[in-house]
């Protein structure tokens, strides 16, 4: 008798939810897919992973990988099968064909346009199907392309990194001081999973970041960091007048960048930023002149954005938390205390708020001499 | 042959260690020591501790359990024994009259003008003294009682409850949202290790807390609650002018209640707070006519005050903060955001500070829905 030890679905699923990590900084504007194959005796025969846009899907990646070996063998997969010819061909086809014998999901499409028909597919060839297997677990592999699906939204992450004491720098605006390497590597990771990153005029003019994601700064292995380099996120400036510098870091470089602004701009202003290489939209304005932050985040969704990092001042943090829009809450807590005359965390009056805004801290780990505080925000959609 | 567990030196010290915590609440003004004893076959034949100042140390109350067992035993103590006699006779003799042949000590007695005399009287009697054993997890039992013998002066902390965002309070002084029920147990045992709450006048006139210890509030199993009960600490109110009001809760209970003024407080004033129960105690005042904060912190040492807790307002933590009286920040963060118009966690104009204060965070942990962050000052003594 050959010792085979028999995994279980969940075991082999979070297999597969380990191989669709790998895709975590690539497969935009895709969702992160793994996939795994047994045999009948339980023996993994074929593994695959969705690595990037254009790019085989992961069961097409676990088949070519089990080749005859998926014939009348189970199949493992962390998102339903896709019933569409997209830019690859539809993986339910291509599981029918090949003989696999069961399909086990993590979770359903989120598309309710497509939800469900690769599974009845697979059901009409008699394949047997069985899920959600993890269903929570495999969610979180793509909770903005989850939202993007379903909510027609991206998901939208705000970055601060502020003092014990709340704040975020000096009185002076120096702001050199906040988080340290390892800090500064997790935001970089921040960065790369995100199909966009966005920031104010005045975090423009006073800081010059580039805000790109920089290969050698993430602490990843260098294949990964190069890999995860390699897609760009788009960077995203809201800016009702046009005020952005034509000579600011953050228009150059290869990543693009989008400048969202008013129809109150100069005409001027707009062609002299267009000559310096970025794209500049007109949207509505809400009350205050200002661009209404929810036409940015419906904008980025039709560019198929799902994650969104917001990477700014408190003004600008302040008013995407006001509104609502903030899912996830990322501080880093640097061990400093500034004081209470250095800037504020959100810049949130109380008159605008009514009161408190309720969060739940999700995790809260050291990173570095610094800790980092997940939450998310407790807000009706 | 009988099977023998030989324990390490470790080992045994950390049982010593737990037994000495017993005396967390209750052993103040003395030190929290623990005692174990063990036969020539490594076997526990008598443990002890220090339950309450007047009662006997933990090295005679592990002798009382050995009984005849002591004789050429190994003893595990925490702290040096003491040779001198207070209320109770010098420990190191009665170990020599038992006959014990070893004493493993955790650290030496901190106090400069005995440390090392009760080993030296060991010594003297033929026994083999051996030491410091996990010194840093025992002198972690006893920071106060350590900096007073060594300074002068009690460990400070400060506890404050804060929201993500750094803030303490709405606009209006509302603060009854701060921190749940686990964070208000934990804040029941801080204040039952202490042996002196500081408040400041502001707190007392806008809160009009009770600063006791509440037995039916520090989640402990109840004979450990109530024993911590009986030792309340002493309530100080920092108030330069007298204007505690003479009905305040503080005034009132079990408790004493020190205020600390000025020579500008008017005498009728003084003379209305000692008839409602208050000792009144006239102190230096610094240059801006307030209380000078280093005499408080003297007199509490002068009346054995090992860990003293300030549980204040924004302006007089920040006061203590600013003067480098620290040892120990707590805060508790709630999952809330109260907006940058809502008070902030320490009154500490930057203009005063001349730059940031650094500081190390030694602990964060969930105690219920909140966080406790524990950290340390950085400051140069």
């Amino acid at each position: 008798m050959s010792q085979t030890v028999v995994q279980s679905a969940e075991a082999l699923m979070v297999r597969a939810i380990q191989l669709a990590e790998r895709g975590l900084y690539t497969t935009m504007p895709n969702p992160r897919v793994g996939c795994v194959i047994t045999n009948a005796e339980g023996t993994i025969v074929g593994e695959g992973w969705h690595r990037r846009a254009g790019e085989p899907h992961a069961e097409i990646e676990a088949l070519r990988d089990a080749g005859e070996g998926a014939r009348g063998a189970t199949v493992y997969v962390t998102l339903e099968p896709c019933s569409h010819t997209g830019r690859t061909g539809p993986c339910a086809e291509a599981l029918v064909d090949a003989g696999v014998a069961r399909v086990i999901y993590g979770m359903q499409d989120p598309n309710p346009k497509v939800g469900g028909t690769g599974l009845q597919r697979l059901r009409d060839a008699g394949i047997e199907v069985e899920g959600p297997v993890l269903e929570e677990k495999c969610r979180a592999l793509n909770p903005g392309f989850i939202k993007r699906m379903t909510l027609g939204l991206p998901l939208v992450r705000s970055k601060s990194a502020m003092s014990l004491d709340g704040r975020t720098a000096m009185a002076s605006g120096e702001s050199k001081w906040v988080s340290g390497p390892a800090a500064r590597a997790d935001v970089q990771r921040l960065r790369a999973r995100s199909c966009a990153i966005v920031t104010g005029v005045e975090t423009v003019r006073r800081d010059n970041p580039n805000l790109n994601v920089r290969a050698g700064e993430m602490s990843l292995e260098s294949l990964v960091a190069e890999q995860a380099a390699e897609v760009q996120p788009l960077r995203v400036i809201v800016d009702s007048q046009l005020r952005t510098p034509a000579k600011a870091f953050i228009l150059q470089g290869d990543a693009p960048t989008l400048v969202c602004t008013t129809e109150r701009a100069a005409a001027e202003r707009r062609e002299r930023l267009e000559r310096a290489g970025a794209e500049v939209l007109v949207l509505p304005q809400d009350k205050e002149g200002r661009v209404d932050l929810l036409a940015v985040l419906k904008e980025l969704a039709k560019r198929q954005c799902n994650e969104v990092l917001v990477e700014s001042g408190a003004t600008l943090a302040g008013e995407f938390l006001y509104r609502g829009h903030v899912d996830e809450l990322i501080v880093y807590l640097a061990p400093k205390i500034l004081g209470s005359t250095a800037r504020p965390l959100f810049e949130l009056p109380i008159e605008r708020m009514g009161s408190m805004l309720p969060i739940t801290v999700t995790d809260m780990r050291a990173v570095g001499h610094d800790w980092r505080i997940t939450a998310t925000t407790d807000i009706e959609r």
